[in-house]
């Protein structure tokens, strides 16, 4: 039998009648000859309520309890299925992550998966089992005790199963129908891509959109897993939604086929720092180091041995990033006049693999840019996008005009 | 070490404060030099929310799932607890059923424990931890799926523990000081016992004193565990509560200690059966298998090879004491005119193993009872208890008036 991963979200799980909606999908796919796993998540709230109880109980927790507490959410929705599809007459059972097993590292709170064994589950299915339902975000390390793997979690495990069973897809459901060119809240051109490429994906998710996971989404380039995202609350057939796939199996290739913000950016420019070898170490080091996550890097040409440095990071870890480099200059270790935070940015940037092999793409951006009068800040590019730091209050204009640019209404 | 087993009910951890509450006393008896074994229920509430979902999801549910399902609210009390033992610098962690493990058999939603093997937390203890908090109320079943004990559960479970680590005491902590001679919301005159023998408590606790689940009472008794019921909600040192222990530690040896009642119970009268070798058994067999919890049983004199044949049962097992009576006699098994079924009853009983060596107790009793004007239905005896239906109007009184006669009042 082809065997089919669906994940289900928070929200598509959030009460009974959910979870019997969700279930309805399950059987549907049973009906058409799949043996399927199913991925759970806690029901939507259930999590924050552990979470909650953990933070309150002990603001510095031991991982290993808050991973015990917090994993049962999940645990209580796979029974739940379970039964649920029983009662529709199709045989499942649910699996806790330990039962599988699913092993991983100890790196509790935030742990990595190393091995899921197939020997229980693909039993169960000879046995004439149709659903396994697993719940999310959890696993084993090798000292007996439970994991749970943090932020998107439960989107990874998905991925994983699908990877060790060798799906032919993985069906995600959340309360989305499918990535879109663009926030369709910013403008209503936004159009939903019927594919698009893991590359993009990965771009567009860490760059705001929230529909995947960053980390679910490269687990499945690595083992080209085909991604399925798709509404739980939408009739849906084998067309449905946006399938993330290798750039192969992509016909049209536009150059650009997406939009993405952020508005959780801040630009932090050090002025006038002495400039030397290996100056950009020395800041870039104690910064990774205070765990902050830099994304775009600007450096200035030197004037008399000194330069300006700009960098940007996550508008919430400013003051550590401040910490940090105090701490640095005050340990001789930099060497700058005044550090100069500005949260008053945001970040838009173009996605799209057909870059690769197009030129003028940024010539268009800023041209585009220009003719709505708004001046860019800070400009980085990879192989795919292409970003621009620009004023906040400018953002939701420049999505349009970028939008706009690239045609991105149109299918091709 | 010594080690101590203490137990927590779901009023006792209903929220955090009251958490932190049972967690100071844990920390006390470590301050007195103990190791303890904490075993933990659901916080209050949190188990019916689950029954209910799964009842709601499926009404004849898998019962595999729905232990899977079930079990969760103990993993959550028994996380938070642990976390707040190491906020309060008590070395803690925490264990599910499946981790220590609490084997069982497969009897899924009732199972039994067959096995506590000691290694894994026994090796903690060694590295210095000093609390393991264990999730009560579940266990692993011989093909590794999640059971749970059943009604009681949480009690059996500590009282299995004390008997596997060989503890000093079995402390129960629960909502009320102790178990009394009687309701006190029948009588002020009520005392709270300081000892009572193993198998008063079990006399008391079937006939509905429900402060312990006669599960656990059975358990530590074959093992000899030193049980202890006391207050979550007060102050507490070594005498507090009530101690059931073996008789031989019991120095005052009361003929009673103590007047038990049910009001759930219904007297039926088969009237006029057909009177032969084995109808005792043509009717207790059927009513058996149909699940009817028989208690007492008066077979009146036979005339005319006919007799009347009389027994107890929960009130709310009448409608299948009925049905399972019809058709035996439709069947031909049993030849009876008519059965009556009294709702209007109520069940009171005195308890003491002085009884054993004291004569007398009987007739003390009747008198008692004579004086109030209240009519005995139907009596029945055992080694240390004398039961007697009566009509359930003049309960109370009857409870009231056996107190004084036996002077429960008074501690010896």
């Amino acid at each position: 039998m082809p065997i089919l991963v669906m994940k289900f979200g928070g929200t598509s799980v959030a009460d009974l009648d959910r979870i019997r909606n969700a279930a309805e999908k399950v059987r549907r796919e049973v009906e058409r000859g799949y043996d399927v796993i199913v991925i759970v998540s806690a029901m939507s709230g259930k999590t924050n309520e552990l979470v909650g109880w953990v933070e309150e109980t002990s603001p510095l927790f031991d991982a290993r309890e808050y991973d015990a507490v917090v994993s049962s959410g999940e645990n209580i929705t796979a029974g739940l299925m379970s039964l649920t599809l029983q009662e529709m007459d199709v045989p499942a059972r649910s699996w806790q992550g330990w039962q599988v097993p699913l092993k991983t590292t100890s790196a509790h709170s935030a742990a990595r998966i190393s091995e899921i064994p197939r020997d229980n589950i693909d039993q169960k299915f000879a046995e004439g089992m149709k659903v396994a339902v697993v719940a999310g975000f959890q696993g084993i390390s090798p000292e007996g005790r439970i994991t749970t793997l943090g932020r998107g979690g439960s989107d990874t495990t998905a991925v994983a199963f699908a990877a060790a069973f060798n799906a032919e897809r993985c069906d995600i459901y959340t309360d989305v129908d499918g990535v879109y060119t663009t926030d369709p809240r910013i403008t209503d051109k936004a159009r939903k891509l019927d594919k698009i490429a893991f590359e993009e994906m990965l771009e567009l998710a860490s760059l705001g959109a929230k529909v995947l996971q960053t980390r679910s989404v490269e687990l499945a380039m690595r083992y080209k897993v085909r991604l399925r995202v798709l509404s739980s609350f939408e009739d849906s057939d084998e067309n449905s939604g946006t399938l993330v796939c290798d750039e192969d199996e992509i016909m049209e290739n536009k150059v650009v086929n997406g939009v993405a913000y952020s508005r959780e950016e801040a630009k932090m420019t050090l002025v006038s720092v002495a400039d030397r070898p290996g100056i950009a170490a020395a800041i870039f080091g104690p910064l990774a180091e205070a765990g902050v996550n830099v994304d775009m890097i600007i450096q200035n040409i030197s004037e008399d041995g000194r330069t300006d440095m700009t960098f940007s990071c996550p508008i919430n870890q400013v003051a550590r990033a401040e910490k940090a480099m105090n701490a640095a200059k005050e340990a001789g270790e930099v060497n700058f006049h005044e550090l100069i935070a500005d949260t008053d940015v945001a970040k838009v940037s173009v996605v799209g693999i057909g870059m690769r092999s197009h030129t003028g793409v940024a010539a268009r951006m800023f041209k585009a840019l220009r003719d709505e009068g708004i001046n860019i800040r800070v400009i980085a590019t990879s192989e795919i996008k292409i970003s621009v730091l620009i004023d906040r209050k400018y953002m939701e204009l420049a999505v349009q005009a970028l939008h706009d640019a690239f045609e991105l209404e149109k299918a091709s």
